[in-house]
């Protein structure tokens, strides 16, 4: 859920996407339009198009100091990835356009679109495309880039299909990207050398999990009723999956994987680490829901193909009931939406 | 030939991006790459995807003084949908992608956006999704429009099926947008009033020929041997048609269509109108070579099914001839590269 600085307010992005985007046409051919990461388009032949672009902007979404520039590269391709891993979809191609400020070195720039070349590479991705502008008077460097991607007819997934009774999941672990991003601006803390490393790296370079979501649209929307990937934080995300399948969903606090590189520097600064894992945001695991009885198919499906462990986390419940969490003693909380405003706050 | 200030050194557009994408893997699915506006796709089923990309940034590619918000809209998807035309295609769905000043009215930039609505319907385009991004400390509004767009198997036209005896033509009249361009920063003449509105009006809002470019890819690429959209100037796009196809071409002064708006213009402004028709830029008329024999079928199907006019303008040479004006005199002259530099000089 993030802000929008407009007309020096800030404006909920999703309430200006409305704005903006009321009343445009529906059309035959699009299956997913505006409203969702990723549109999903038929132009025919046996698999749908996948379709989706995110845009990085120097100072709001990355700086140079954080990370290295190719990570930087790296990430802004990885991200896009994500949203085609979300949809089940293998991603295809890659559009890259560039604003450049006068000042920046070419060296910089090359390093740059080598890490958004890797990136793609390492996921069988081309980059086929793309335009490169001069930013005239601006300052920041901004990298667009649009992924196309295909899934089979019959075996996309979207946000909206969740049941109730279906099992909530996530891939990986939650918090460290939330945790690398702390280490970076809380410099003085004795954290474990290694842990810092690991933190770092998740924050910087997000692991899209391409792989992953092909094993889960192998089992179709039947079986893997709802996905999307987290980039807003667990409460964000699960929040959109809710609103779409018109479900509630009720987390389990002791279930929420936290890695122990995270566990770790939480523990150094003397913090919980759950608020990372809830809120942080810049994870980039996948969030779905299972149908009653699939769960350990699916799990071993995953963890077999790739090692990626699959962790239930909780179950769907109904839309009434809100989303909520269970503590280990007991005890039930609402789960409220507090998500890490990368956009007024201008990020890390 | 589009010049970018990167390092504070100007470099060619061109040559920066062959250096950015120097050792790209080439892929079997990618019929056409980096190095064309477009990029031509084979997914599968019975049409090729076809997948462009452009920004507009504010003080570069417009101002909110020089063209209404509507019409500043309407521009960044006529571009984009000029170079989907320019490949013989049919253009589907529009992503727009958008990096917003923190002082920008909302009010603005919804008649920014209605401007690209609208010139996405007018040509049958859904616009299908896309990205809102704070722009932190910039101060400049980015318009970052992909399109994606479908042509038939063996009907798609690239720059690079020119052949020696082809007939050079262009649709519609070149020098307008120029001259709009001219009038802008040169108020204090006696111009013809519709002239003036005449020639703002195509500075500010393209006028892409798809129609055009459908019915011409109709003939195929055996009868329409190359083609591209004149966004850098007569002289800029017919070097690339050129390079790609290995030829020269001898273009005939006396037969330019240059409209009688541009010409008024230029008489006011004591000025000779063919440099701006040579050179000026952002006409998006299409350039397309015809194989010998055909141009009356050709120029026929396209008058009679949208009314535009289709003006033969010279003939394909040997690549060793180079590109050569030739004047109602007989004198012959190398024509030269002088684009319009958008990217340096801060465009209008």
């Amino acid at each position: 859920m993030s802000l929008i600085s407009i007309s020096n307010e800030g404006l909920d992005e999703f309430a200006l996407i409305a704005r903006l985007t009321k009343g445009l046409t529906a059309w035959a051919d699009v299956v997913l339009g505006v409203g969702d990461d990723t549109a999903i388009l038929d132009i025919g032949g046996d698999r749908l198009l996948l379709a989706t672009v995110d845009s990085q902007v120097e100072g709001v979404h990355f700086t140079f100091q954080g990370c290295s520039a190719e990570q930087v590269g790296r990430k802004a391709m990885a991200v896009n990835l994500s949203d085609i891993a979300a949809m089940g979809g293998e991603p295809r191609y890659a559009l890259v356009s560039l604003v450049i400020p006068p000042h920046l070195s070419l060296n910089l720039l090359q390093q740059v679109y080598d890490g958004m070349r890797q990136e793609a590479e390492a996921f069988s991705t081309a980059i086929v495309g793309g335009n490169i502008a001069g930013a005239g008077t601006g300052e920041l460097l901004i990298l667009d880039v649009t992924l196309l991607g295909t899934v089979e007819r019959g075996h996309v997934i979207t946000r909206a299909g969740a049941h109730v009774g279906d099992t909530l999941c996530v891939t990986g672990t939650l918090g460290a990207a939330a945790a690398g991003l702390y280490v970076q601006s809380h410099t003085d803390l004795p954290y474990p050398t290694q842990a810092v490393q690991t933190a770092r790296f998740h924050q910087c370079i997000p692991q899209p999990r391409v792989r992953e979501g092909r094993v889960l649209s192998h089992f179709g929307p039947h079986i893997i009723t709802a996905m999307l990937d987290i980039s807003d934080g667990l409460s964000g995300d699960l929040t959109h999956l809710c609103q779409r399948s018109h479900v509630g969903a009720r987390v389990e606090v002791a279930k929420i994987p936290i890695s122990s590189t995270t566990r770790a520097i939480a523990s150094t600064a003397k913090l919980d680490p759950l608020p990372w894992a809830l809120h942080g945001g810049e994870d980039y695991e996948l969030l779905f829901t299972v149908a009653p009885g699939h769960i350990e198919a699916v799990s071993h499906a995953v963890q077999s193909a790739i090692g990626t462990p699959i962790t239930p986390i909780g179950t769907i419940t109904e839309a009434q009931d809100g989303m909520q969490l269970v503590y280990p003693d007991g005890r039930v909380e609402p789960l409220r939406v507090h998500s890490w405003n990368h956009l007024v706050a201008g990020g890390q």
